[in-house]
């Protein structure tokens, strides 16, 4: 073992390297995917440091400055892919201090002064956290605003609406469709909500008791563009794993809305329904029957769903009965939680091109309109002109044969009450969609804005 | 089977028993906690039928009163416990219109028209959620409010903080109650978003696809005091279960809280630790062992949160897959949901009383400080001293024999920084208490105000 | 409080009314359905006390008849509903030894000598899951005999097989049906195997350490009709939860069985495709809807398997991190493991009435046959000619329109390979369930038989 | 795209790269896992094409031969990890195809003859699942053994039994560590029970419904080492999810074991304990606390524990609702499945190394007995000296005080009766060690005799 590798070793006997790989596990793998937010973290910390009023300093300026140049220099190469972490490395922020430390020396080994890797793991997760749920919600108004232009395109196209998969009632495409679109608002506004629990900075908690210096946590905080430090610090270590189970909580809602509307291609576009055609491009084939054309995308959509679910449920139950305190537990809610974000956010644009390519068959849509469809709304008709209900309804059950010659789109234009297949304001839908993207834009930038002005301090000593 | 029956029944052909026991599940149970949600969820609908222009009327305004004070004795019937719910009545929709027509006769079958089981449930669950919603958002208000008195009672005595449940740094007992404290504040505030989600009324979809006469879904949401309509009828219905599991989310999270508290104070009130007493009154013995004195509520609280957990995650799962619509499968949720949320909500209040009777065993506490706990706190005084950290922590691994004769009190009180155990801002907590709680409040009022206002309307006429 | 709740009680201080019904649960409810197996595990226990060589008896051979008697008269009560547990008893236990002190004084005092809750709630449940395992299996035997016999009626109807939803190959009625009825006999066999691994006595390990006093745990076992006893009783103690977890796994894999063949049904009798016709008197109608015609049972069966298998997770969930003994963190098993296994009896039931009832449309399933459902057959016949089976692959795929006119009970006639649908073994399916069967009611004897023993023994003496 | 390429697309339309690696997810690096059974898989389905009586032969005996020399090469490729699979593969049968097309032409082009990727992943999956059975019983088998050591060591050690994590009675470090080996040959023991429903062949099923040639299943299934083929060809492919699912609920039964030794070890490792002593090599330390040893390597299985039931529960799910015949979901089961047995595999193996090197403080152990624990065995004393259980529990419970001064070893060597700390049958345990191992070694020497002869074939012709 080298001397470097001696200093940063965390291990207290000799560990063989079955354990070692047991312990790391897949964290090398998805560590890569942090590299970016543990350098922001680390530029964040190390300004402060900077700024402390230490005599002597515990880093100056001029380090600071290194620092930070460095630290850009390896963001590229980890978006270059030529950054690595090795198993020896353990993880990201190892890996990133070791880098440090060969090429600044004694600046490398200052750097972790004040922190532990514990809420350095928390920040990188807060920020990879952020970026991932302005993403999705943004993806989710983008998937919405395909499903309300489908829907106004064929919002007098006529649909049989069904409950217990059985043919109900008149509805529309333009129902079906903008459904979906209303199911996604209400889960990018879910989401930025929990961007708003998410957007508060854990750094300075470090072990989860601070440090007996006086670090200035609202600083770091507002370096990295949080909204605020987390206060209480055991509070911030504690929120580890609780957080990633919340915005999977989140994900997991878009995935019920995905899912669903997955499930409804899958099966309308059957042959023996016929109603919406998908793009072929999207669909694959078989390597025994020439002949096939199969909705892979939505099955793995659907199927996806229940794994994005059960992230968050293994994330919430490997955190439920910890002592408070960092425990080793909580390493292994990386893998869901990341694979989680990302699962969630590939759905919904697989969905988006897919929606993109959806055909509307309005023949067989209104073909499978038969009489009984309407029996409910004779029914209702009854009742206006004065029988009761209960009474309209049983005469219609003993008279279905009676139902026959009904125009679909009549019937479907005749429910014009709000939300309704004749009723529905896609002016407000549109203007809803603008109102939250507008909202995930101004995070976003407030974002970029700090985390730019903070690396810029590289390069400007 | 009797006429009246026969009228109801919504089964097709001869159902026997035990399929009717299969289908009707514990609906009879959970059913009669909806008694309530269902008559005031009616008495907006009749009121909004009365004010439609039809001619003739399809309700007058003194048939509405008839059902509106038919409701309100249910409803007491329901508070007294004497109102029943049979298997053949299915379920509470069913049984409030027996029994409205039983005594109303024509006009109990009336009060159907222009709406369907599915809506009537839909809004039942939302006026359900609301009520648990704001009771469990108020009690972790109330056990924040208890944790942080606790913890400013507690802020000076020192307390062994831990990573891996290991003796780590120096923390207090402040550091410790108020962490959870804030954990409970932020769960608060989550509930409260996941309310805006939920204060919007499904009334008027009916069965999905909205009705073709010219119903005011406007002025039922306005009635019940939800904030609006869920716009699209379609996604009205689809919210079913999809709401019950956001709702069941929220309460997760207060159950993640509330386990790792009470898995805090099975292990510091071990005999071993003693660091906390446990109220006697709380505690339970054993059929076999004479001196035991153990934490079965704590245990409890931390098994219901794995239940509580499983409640939503049932609920998303059997959401997930289902084509959109109305699908029986919806039923299964109501189980999980009103289990989770009940649970969620005696397991606030149980500990609410627990922590009421905490005893602090400052001597034990004080006693468990061992020399390498202020370890970290001497290599940070070595590079605020200019030695590179590394460096400071690879010399006092090596000289941890160094350590001895530090002060407690004193190293906590060292931690002088925002959210450290010396740097505790209690004013801040109490004000983010009372700030949610004026916001639990208000809606509360919100919706008590309207559904008193819809109910005198069974009296002044 | 009397003196004989004094006496009984386990709770250190007094306890308040809320905390008692939130430690009590649900239990009450649920301990209703073990009275009759905590009554049996009490025999045994006492039969074995009144052979242990103690001077003077702990037990005498009378005092044991007398009971034995009362527990007869018990149980007799519970199968008549008229047994009561109170929330001051808070469990079956305490309510059978209340019952027994009241009745029979000083004797009733005795009976728990050398045992504590913790095994006697451990055997209860293991002859309450032995009770369950058979019936599952038993019913899940007879579920498949009706699947083999529809399959063997309609070996001969051609039904287009599928994959991805899409059309895909040439297949038959029988194949499909007794598919479900292969998957049935592997989970029958499977509970078979969970019963071998439930088949061992926990008795006798009382609070897990067991008892300073030579107690025979091979007669308790035996007596009750288990093959042994579960060796270590620390082990013994550590499998509550544990084995409830792994029953549940079984009915998961039964209701993942039930769950495809409920959707196979609900898409199958779709009116789009309408293969099948489910049986009227289990459908039911809708509220709204005069003709509609719902698939609800099948619905119901589809949700319950993902309650079931919540059920599951959620036992093992709570058992996963605990410390080894007894903790209160298990009585929160009781429900979901009682629940899992009604809810798989009571579907597997349910699917055996709809099975019965099914018809079959041998012409829309013939009419469904689309020429390209022939062409994986196609290119077989061609590989079999002598072209690479990829080329041919390619040559019918550029060629779909050349495979009109083939008829779809040749097709599957031509499938005559072992369990093809053209060469299924009905005989050896139903030799199978017969061998099944046979183990089953082997099984249910041997415990059958060694409980009419134990409890003869309150009359003859 | 390569005319290769074209021939081997299952592509319908041309697939952007973003949907592209959609739907391929991480099945190149899972598939990676695969390659071994594909190839044995491959070898057997072409060494019975090869024996079909056709004429021409599908395939003759010396191209079999160069198809399986060419597959050994890829077996030995994919050992030293030079095989690879590309995104354009999509997966491993693409993959090994296209290889052996590339180097044996049209030889490679007819070996997809009277086969589908569905039966041929299934079986792939059952080959690495039956390795994967045997190499998890055996490692149960070995820690068991381990434990059973330890426990003979240790069996006159003293150790207070504990209920509710409080001291409840006297027990013994024997009785504790051997606890555990019984749970993990219950463990091993169920493993193979789910060996045998693993261990029938699916081939031959190609897309679910059979070929219309005549293929011999019994005889690829016996040249694999399988029992026997899956009858009813829709079933072997209902089976996909389904057998991993339970494959995966065998491995949660092992991880509850391990979870909850896991927990005891680092419970009892506490300083505040110091029952046992965990080997420093396996414990790691802190980045910023310099004294710090972690018992991560425990923790890290106590939160396995929780994937691992995840990764079931996730499997289970994604199976649940989906109609019969294969459905893309399943692609999705593939990666829970092997994350979750090779994640029970080297948690196995882990904990193995720990309980070699606990080390036993009997001082500490002993000096943990109070009076207290030995309350109930003085009731007992009480009882068998002709005192009423209940009275001489009310007693003891009165007069605790009076405790004192009892030996820990003689109330441990007391406790005489079968399985308690002084009646451990050493020698029986040992017994069912080897009994259990027997049966997993001739498991593996049948499946590896099958094999290497299989594969033989590709060197004698």
């Amino acid at each position: 073992m080298s001397k470097l590798r001696k200093i940063l070793t965390t291990t207290v006997g000799d560990v063989d390297s079955e354990i070692l790989s047991f312990t790391v596990g897949k964290d090398t793998e998805y560590d890569l995917l942090l590299v970016e937010a543990d350098c922001v973290g680390t530029a964040a910390h190390v300004t402060m440091l900077s700024k402390m009023p230490c005599r002597p300093p515990l880093i100056t300026g001029a380090e600071r400055a290194k620092v930070i140049a460095e630290l850009v220099k390896i963001i590229n190469e980890a978006r270059r892919g030529t950054f690595r972490i090795t198993t020896s490395d353990q993880d990201v922020h190892m890996a990133v201090e070791r880098r440090l430390t060969k090429r600044l020396g004694a600046i490398g080994r200052k750097i972790h002064t004040c922190r532990s890797r514990n809420d350095q793991v928390a920040v990188d997760l807060r920020l990879y956290g952020r970026t991932q749920l302005t993403a999705c919600a943004d993806e989710a108004v983008t998937l919405a605003l395909v499903l309300v232009d489908f829907a106004f395109r064929n919002r007098h196209v006529p649909m049989v609406g069904r409950t217990h998969m059985q043919p109900a009632m008149p509805s529309s495409v333009g129902l079906w469709a903008s459904a979906y679109a209303e199911s996604l608002l209400d889960d990018a506004s879910l989401l930025m909500s929990i961007y708003e629990q998410n957007d508060r900075c854990p750094l300075g908690s470090a072990a989860g008791y601070g440090v007996p210096l006086q670090i200035d946590r609202q600083l770091t905080a507002s370096l990295l563009g949080f909204s605020g430090p987390v206060h209480n610090v055991l509070h911030a270590g504690n929120t580890r794993g609780k957080m990633e189970s919340l915005v999977l909580s989140g994900c997991g809602q878009v995935m019920l809305s995905l899912s669903r509307l997955a499930q409804d291609l899958i099966l309308f576009s059957m042959p023996e329904f016929g109603y919406f055609g998908l793009p072929a491009e999207y669909c694959t084939g078989s390597s025994i029957m020439p002949q096939k054309n199969n909705p892979d995308v939505l099955e793995l959509v659907r199927a996806r769903a229940a794994s994005v679910l059960s992230c968050g449920h293994c994330v919430s139950e490997i955190v439920r009965a910890l002592p408070s305190g960092y425990n080793r537990d909580l390493q292994e809610t990386k893998g869901p939680f990341i694979d989680g974000v990302l699962s969630t956010l590939s759905s919904l644009r697989a969905m988006g091109r897919i929606m993109n390519g959806v055909t509307v068959d309005e023949r067989r849509l209104t073909a499978a309109f038969t009489p009984a469809v309407h029996a409910a709304d004779r029914a209702l008709e009854m009742a206006a002109a004065g029988m009761p209900f209960r009474d309209a309804y049983r005469f219609v059950k003993e008279h279905l044969g009676d139902l026959a010659g009904i125009d679909a789109a009549k019937a479907v234009a005749a429910r014009k009450h709000l939300g309704a297949p004749g009723g529905l304001d896609f002016k407000a839908m549109k203007s809803r969609c603008s109102s939250i993207g507008k909202t995930i834009e101004s995070r976003r930038q407030t974002a970029d804005r700090a985390i730019s002005s903070l690396l810029r301090a590289g390069s400007s000593r």
